[in-house]
């Protein structure tokens, strides 16, 4: 890659999350399946759905600069979904497994966070609210589901503690 | 390592970010020394001042539970830091790679604010608020700091656009 001016760093981060948005797709049925608290499994659940529709409108994007939907290999992502898969191995017990993947997936969510914020200033400075408007929709999404699972993290730890 | 129990998970997630904040500690210089803007600049020393700190609260915390400062590696931070050394590596003029280096910043700004979210619930939770205010610390930092990078970003790109 080369990267000379906001439009390629616009394309770069675009392709960078599409990527992590695809590991991820595949990482929630896992977390889902391992999930001991009901309604841990039906988070994981839910925004597997989200995120198909997150993609969906990445590809909107790609498709309104006129490119081929496109990932390109992102170390963080990878990075922070090897961590969620090592507390899932280690884990001792469901009650630990849980708090740690809740954990793990809030590190997903705010990485993403922050690549659609980065995304939403820049095809806002870019003249492309048609981009900057799918962008923001994914990025409130990832804020939502952030917030629901630190209230999930305080019940189960009041459950656990009770 | 083996997890079974909160108190397992803890240790765990503060050993993650002290390895963490001490590779930040090293990448904040080079990029200080590859930023052009004159306020990106003393914003990357003025957190790298602030890290010093942080390790050392760290440090703090393991006291408090009777642990030797020790860290363990952390997927994540390296690949959101070699996201970071990447896009630094591929920017063809300064332009570019300032504003690329603040988004690789704020990823960085918010994988420790979803850890050290993380610590300071369970810190409460195992009864331990004098560490949990500690964390609370460098949480409130970390805020600050992805604020700044925003507010930066916005001026870098406005003073890019005029």
């Amino acid at each position: 890659m080369s990267l000379s001016s906001l439009d390629d760093l616009f394309v770069h981060f675009l392709r960078d999350i599409y990527y992590a948005e695809k590991q991820v797709l595949k990482a929630l049925p896992r977390m889902a399946r391992k999930a001991d608290s009901e309604a841990l499994r039906e988070a994981f659940e839910a925004h597997r759905e989200e995120t198909e529709g997150q993609i969906a409108n990445l590809e909107q994007v790609f498709e309104m600069l006129a490119l081929k939907p496109r990932g390109v290999t992102c170390e963080a992502i990878n990075g922070i979904l090897e961590e969620g898969k090592e507390i899932m191995a280690e884990a001792a017990d469901v009650d630990t497994c849980d708090v740690g993947m809740i954990a793990a997936a809030q590190a997903v969510e705010h990485y993403e966070i922050t690549r659609y914020g980065t995304l939403v200033a820049w095809a806002t400075q870019l003249g492309r609210p048609d981009a900057a408007k799918l962008l923001e929709a994914n990025l409130k999404q990832e804020k939502a589901a952030d917030a629901k699972l630190s209230t999930l993290a305080v019940e189960k730890l009041n459950r656990e503690a009770a």
